[in-house]
């Protein structure tokens, strides 16, 4: 069945002989596993470019400051999944991917589309704060909470958000969607009511974006990270068990609203 | 419902605070964000300990060697999944994750396993070669394929091979392993009746197993590097659609083998 | 962490001791087992309320009517993620779900939306033919495709929409949300400047919402059919092995778009 | 690139025109829809014949029994993922059924599959009390655990079971698989020590395998079934979020056995 326009698939991605494997045209076997980091090499997949070594620093940095963040909704997922399917771990770790939605983890691409289109915005005024604040309240009107600020354990800042931003700093990346992060900050007291301060998934687009990563693979960031946490959760699990503990303890408290079974013993 | 012995969860990985998260008793914040690379923080969070530069390089060759080899079947259910469901990043990766099973990339870990069970019973006899004969012969009397050996394109031997073998050598690691998996390649034309060579997922293990990277997270390699891939297909997807044109052309030459309908015009 | 308001979790669906389970306020065992069919019991678990006859009738109609429709490309991502991954039968049926989204299967939902919107508007004015005009037209200006109008084989009227028509009919629903579904394909020509005809998706809602079958669960439906079809189609893979034969043809005509490696001989 | 033998996909479940779908050499739209229950449906696409009215009234039992059991592990993970990524419902969905693995659902496939062997061992030497001797003590002695026998919860015998056996007598099928459960709950005290009582896992092949549902479609019937179960969860999470709530009350007693952080005040 014919379903869209095109009929032939394309890629830009790779292709192979018997011999070769080529990989955004460099061979993979002469010129890339062994020079380069994984890192280096995720970057080059999406972007078909070598990274500069601030693009390698920033998406590095971003990438360790999301991978993990203890026993989160997520994980516990993973956990309960692999406990209950310990021959499957690929499928443990898609249960804690499929958490990775527009609540939790998409957050950091939603950020992101907002800081883009605060700065494409002011390019053309040229007041990045008015920008800002028409944004936010843009956002705020049209009913969208705006992604990236607030967070249910770190009331203050986020303190991945100063040393991500500090990161960024060093490596002598572009510090303009940082400060159109924190300008949004500084203008949701007054817009939203509430003063919700940065958190990391406002914190990744803010220095990634100042870097040659694309805005459209933005969400792959959490998850690529994520992926390396719920590993390390399921290697831990098939030695330290706590999936169905985890499940055991979420219900304890459990209420069952409904009616008692008609003719059951009262 | 209490399931298993265990009620109370335990983690050894990771804990937060309002001000801190710590990571296996590190500050996240202060220690390893822009101090680390994603590579060590993987193995960093796995295996508790910092890896050395040896673990770290051979880490990172195997994670670029496997992150992408073109339209593979795991890519096309990827890319047709996010053409279906394009609002869902998560799980269109989630569905190439998947398809990381026993039969394609799950490989790495039976290889490992098998390479370790060689390795322990040499340790107690001192023959090596005697070890592997004894273990191949095993595996294919109880009917198990030798994993790891024999590719459906490379029919000579996967190039990632020499290479992944080379960079380990290079950085410094046991060569142990390798020298195990080419025994093993040597010996499965008169067990195994075939001449099958060494394929990227017994190279992964077999260099792996040389440096502080533990058998039960294995697995987890080329999860992790395929995810890489997806995200790059997915982020390529969106822009240039191939999910669609790859189930027309999936179908061109499908055969219905059942029945017309009955009464239907012949 | 706590997320959100509610720190204990509530449920009215099931409970249970050692010696019985309570589903929706009657006896497992004593009272649905063996008295009740699977689709009036997935009713009663969304709804609370044992489905009357035609609430039953127009369920199966429905979920019979989208349970399958051959090598789409959501059996093909499943079928090759069983072939990858043969242990484990619950991720390849995860991954034909998957693809149960936006573009295709979840249409189904976004059409009761629409429909539901217009019966409200209309309901206040009292002009049915009015409320789909300015309904469709402000789905159209917002740049929203019109959900469950037009099929890539089906040019005409999908045949399963006039058989889910008459089945409503016969089971005496009410035909409200049928005349809706047609009002929207006689505007559409008009409005969208194409002739796209109603198709199963579209049927779907305008029966159910017909019955006591409600709004917010809609989306189950394609879901719940689609993983009868999934089974079958997983059971005859492990049979007859099509899953790498599909995402073999589909790269027969594959286009490597990059360019070729550095360095190597043209 | 070829995997395996097969170039060509073929399937004898379904097929289509513009005008027409066929499944199962029946004419979807004429003779199928509203002509047939979900239930008949599942079995007619898995096994292409129409299943007789034991068939029906034993599998809906099935399906009924096992389709929900409250706030068991895979409900939880599926209601925090729906938590986290409410805008894809099949996520949700897919993560629950990411739980039906082995150790919990998969149960009943690995208990039709002990059934069978019993059956198949007995029909040559005419002696059932012996065949399941051997063959619960061949399973012990490999290790294995006897599927479908014990409960965390129930612990004198499943509730579910005994009304199974109840609807398969009634029904008219074979209870030749019921009579081999029950011997094999016999033997289990002698041979593995422990009293541990049927459940509904082993209850399920019990009947099956007594009906013309073929073996290696069985571990779709508890699939299927959770699917529905997964479905009313969602439908009730969307409106009384439980997700976050479930995971707050997870970790109330969570402990850390990691490190604390270097250089930490204590």
């Amino acid at each position: 069945m014919k379903i869209g326009k095109s009929t032939v698939p394309r890629t830009a991605i790779s292709t192979s002989d018997e011999h070769s494997i080529t990989v955004r045209g460099e061979d993979l076997c002469r010129d890339l596993i062994g020079r380069m980091s994984f890192t280096d090499y995720f970057s080059f997949l999406v972007t078909g470019v070598r990274p500069t070594p601030a693009d390698a620093k920033v998406l590095d940095a971003t990438l360790v400051a999301i991978a993990e963040h203890g026993m989160v909704p997520s994980v516990q997922a993973s956990r309960m999944t692999y406990a209950a399917a310990p021959d499957a771990l690929q499928g443990a770790v898609a249960a804690g991917i499929l958490g990775c939605g527009s609540v939790i983890l998409g957050a950091s691409e939603t950020a992101g589309r907002l800081f883009h289109e605060i700065d494409e915005a002011a390019g053309t005024t040229g007041d990045l704060r008015a920008a800002v604040r028409t944004a936010v309240k843009r956002w705020r009107d049209a009913g969208q909470p705006i992604p990236g600020y607030g967070h249910p354990l770190h009331k203050e800042r986020d303190p991945r958000v100063a040393r991500l931003f500090e990161v960024a700093k060093e490596a002598g990346a572009s510090l303009r969607f940082v400060e159109i992060a924190e300008l949004v900050e500084a203008v949701i007291p007054e817009i939203v009511g509430k003063d919700l301060r940065l958190n990391v998934s406002a914190a990744i687009p803010a220095v990634l974006l100042g870097t040659n990563f694309p805005l459209r693979a933005l969400r792959g960031v959490p998850i690529l990270a994520r992926t390396a946490g719920l590993i390390a959760h399921l290697a831990e699990e098939a030695v330290t068990a706590s999936g169905f503990a985890l499940s055991y303890q979420a219900t304890r408290e459990l209420v069952y609203e409904g009616e008692p079974a008609k003719g059951a013993p009262q």
